[in-house]
């Protein structure tokens, strides 16, 4: 059994992260802390959970760092960097889930944080904890750096095709709709029941930090230097991704080769579904579990021709605590589907 | 393993069985059926399954009769008596979700469900399949009529103190609301999405078929006739009935005591929580699971005094489809909670 | 033209007085105030507001008393005892929101709000805004007290029958379910969205601080002590109360007799409906508007025979805003329904 | 009084035109029909409406054609065309909200409707009813093809630039998402409350009927062949159609520049707001009234810029009802706001 903690356990992610740790065949969660319940049991904090003693501690680094052998860190970024440092020196594996590790440049990651950098040599080792993309590199990392909700959904919508030839990579347009647990559980207005209810908006549209991590990882996956434009919305959902991405083409191709590049790519993923002709993804399939549905369409009306791609994630599960449970799994030579596949309720 | 069937399949009530079953560590699933949706694979049907080759089949008993051991049926009252009839003969066991074996009297069957019974012995057979009361008796049973899903949350939030002398039996208030789940799948005006979301309303006011139901099991736990008033309602959830419980006292009692009764009663069992002083039981807490979570309060402001019992379920679960899984474990020496004990996603 | 102001303007209860204010053919709103939202303009802080140049002002009385004729207050309890008086004393007719004038007895106030009344004088002068009980009684007041959205969800579920000598007052049950709405618009982790969304729940069980304003009216309409079981609940909709009423009976009477009795009383009245035979009131059916839909039924199947009285309300209107402009329009002397009969939108 | 009849009024569009003809200055309603609900009274099936003594009547034109002096239509596609031509014939004034009279090519409404175009004289006579863009020409039309509600926030959204130097008209994405009254009131497996709620979907990728609808209009303003890429969403809300537009630049502009033009051209309309810098337009704002709220953002990331637009409005008002009722204010010569200033009641 390898012993787990996970550093901030009491937003959503670090919940549904404790929820797949605590029935996971191979590992025992020794700590979980939180701040502002540190003191309180797990179960008493969230009554969907039962048989389980443990209580929220402190995040006190020195205690902690002799309590476990991977740490998961659901911290805000930036207190992240400073505790991915101080548990790496202490050899300790981590899986970071803020996005302090993610991107490669401290450049990048100042501009859009506006906060500087203070690790970069361990920035270096870090692994983007993707593992459709990076499974080998994940396989002997010591830093994992958790992708982010939309990340996620976007860039296993485009990996399989990004890089062909008759990809235009100059203005990815990805339009996603989200669900309000990804913007996590501290009471602010906009983020109210009847303020979310019944309602539809954009946000930060060009502004949002998801999208040079995005840019990021589109570029090393194609070769090329990829440019987006992401907008996200907020639904009236707990759960679930919905992205719809335009991809516009440069050369000819069908969708029936289109569809086998994305059968080829995935072929073995376990937790990636390419739907078939006219089955569209729904955030409905894909809730409580840690799975992503794509369906591809083409569009051959205009002059240009575009690609249509939709896909859906649980953005707590594949796109958080899923991802770093698969993430952990395969750095600990774990099969890379434990704990992930108890098929989730439905509606 | 024990090969099972589900007859009834693509339903809601139906959709989760399978789900639980095709984790389920010592069942193999060898038949589903469903009349609109034969010929169908399952993973096609309900896009949140994956990993698994069943297709929906018709509801041919020659056939089916060959294919398993115990029999879950989902099927319309009426039609449940004869395929029930039929698989008993055939030496089958059967987990029946329908109403037609829950009634002890063929007389009370009739008025309430307007279609005569059939299979008076099979009635006598047959055993109302709560667990936390009629456990020795599912044990042995070829026949288990399994709960309705407002039956389970009434009873289980009264056994404990229904046949206590401070208990006045004779006017039990349940007042329920329930998910629109509850409804099933077909088609119907009512259930849109745009008709029942952002809306509250009362139906069937006296004349719920779950009434005398409630009523035949609080009496034979209590040994007294007891007579409810039964209001269920629909709310914009999917899932989830919550049972509001007015028990007025004729003798006195305190809070502790009560508590000490509902702990002593459920102690040692499974799925039945009772919440400590003023936490309140929620639906979320228990969607996607098979629990049962319960609080008592003691009213001593009039001149009367009264208990307000509140019990929250998840309807497809323990009011249906988990409860049935429970009973299955329960009839074959599995261990009772097998494939059921997932901590289920939250929010 | 009458000129009034809207005291505490940014809440939800707040926004809808000026919605009808703003529309409302014989007022004009001389001024309205927000701590939190002062010096911004009414439309930029509710982007449903449009055509008003109105900006929100600080809570400044010297300024405020000499803008207007009639004030409503949405102000919290205890604030508003000392702004009624104020403004009282200036010789300004109040329309009291909060709950400081409702009851009473300073004894029950003080042992329901955990705060002295300070002005009992005034608590003598004021009146209970129900115009179905207190029309007379309201049209010369110079101080109302607008009644709480549960209250009037259930007392006008009552009045008709509570003093008769068939009812039980003993112990009346009122379950009510209730909008996210009527907790108010202050960001708290419980009211968010995730929160609140796919569940339901009871809260304040024995304790909501509606119950003694409930007992006093319908005592004082029946003429004897009335004493109340009030449970409420949180549902997963943006407004909307529907109360589920249940009334012991101790002598006989029918439904249609009962039926009459609840014609009768609501005869003539704009905002009271009572449905037909087997109609069930739903918020969907009221919201967005200033009535009030009833449906009753008997229950005769116990020794015991009940009344069940289901009651549809939308809380901020007919249960706060609505029923204010209804006071005002009373102690004014324009019709009545002036500025609220506009049909609301439904879906 | 204007004498006006509703074709089809037992659907969500046909209900809000009621709604709002009832409670219009100048128009009294004369008939409505139903072939669902004949001989039902209006407010016996839509509970939300009271003081109304109308009842459905069948759709016999013989003798609606004696009652009034212009005809809402709201009946299917195909059914409109002849239904139009005979009311044409007889001299009335029509307002069809079907597609029927939508596409100026009656080759182009075979090609996406399935079905010829028998009345191809009167194709001409018909005006679209975008009030932004045809004020004059609805003025004088004796048929008016209502818009669609996914066309009204697309055309909104773009006409302001879609037609300057610097727009590529080559491939316009529209990424739509609506809630569940936009797909009518006929019961369907798809749209009941489980399979909506807590999910979200594209759909008709690619194939949607509007398609061809808001290319010809957005060609037309533009004076160039616009092609788009218009993908429709599904989210769980009752109203409320969020579009969010992407159009590439050929030429330089900035934000400034763009926005004035955006208030040029929609200056002194009633109906459409154009919202500040980093102010998002959201369905809550829009939703029970007939605006529409635009933003415009620039984004200048990639080698290429683009506008992206974001529009809000409700579908079953500017999208359907309300449009309706505004074109009908034109072609009578009254206040063209009569009948729609009654703010909506939010959240």
């Amino acid at each position: 059994m390898l012993n787990v903690a996970v550093l901030g356990g009491s937003g959503y992610a670090g919940s549904e992260l404790l929820r797949i740790l605590l029935s996971h065949p191979h590992v025992k969660v020794t700590a979980v802390t939180s701040e502002r319940s540190a003191g309180s049991s797990v179960s008493g904090t969230f009554l969907h959970f039962r048989n389980t003693a443990l209580r929220f501690e402190p995040l006190d680094l020195n205690t902690l760092v002799k309590k476990a052998d991977l740490y998961f860190l659901c911290l805000p970024h930036r207190t992240s960097q400073e505790t991915v440092a101080f548990l790496h020196n202490a050899g300790k594996k981590v899986i970071d889930l803020s996005a302090d590790y993610r991107l490669r440049s401290a450049a990048t990651y100042r501009r859009w944080y506006n906060t500087p950098h203070l690790f970069r040599s361990l920035l270096k080792k870090a692994v983007y904890g993707l593992p459709e993309i990076y499974r080998d590199r994940i396989r002997n990392a010591s830093i994992v750096a958790n992708p982010g909700c939309y990340p996620v959904s976007a860039i296993l919508a485009l990996a399989p095709v990004i890089g062909k030839d008759f990809a235009d990579t100059d203005s990815v347009i990805i339009d996603s709709k989200s669900g309000a647990s990804g913007a996590g559980r501290s009471p602010v207005q906009p983020l109210m029941f009847c303020e979310v209810n019944e309602s539809v908006r954009a946000y930060a549209v060009t502004t949002h930090r998801h999208t040079p991590e995005i840019e990021q990882e589109l570029s090393l996956v194609s070769g090329k230097k990829v440019k987006i434009i992401f907008t996200p919305h907020l639904i009236p959902v707990n759960r679930g991704i919905l992205s719809t991405v335009y991809l516009r083409l440069r050369g000819k191709t069908t969708l029936p080769a289109v569809q086998k590049l994305y059968r080829d790519f995935y072929s073995g993923e376990p937790f990636v579904r390419i739907l078939g002709n006219g089955v569209y993804p729904s955030t409905n399939a894909v809730r409580g579990g840690n799975f992503c549905d794509i369906s591809v369409f083409l569009d051959r009306r205009g002059r240009e021709r575009s690609l249509i791609i939709v896909s859906a994630i649980d953005n707590l599960l594949k796109g958080a605590a899923g991802s770093a449970v698969q993430n952990m799994n395969i750095m600990s030579g774990f099969d890379e589907t434990a704990g992930l596949l108890s098929p989730p309720p439905c509606p």
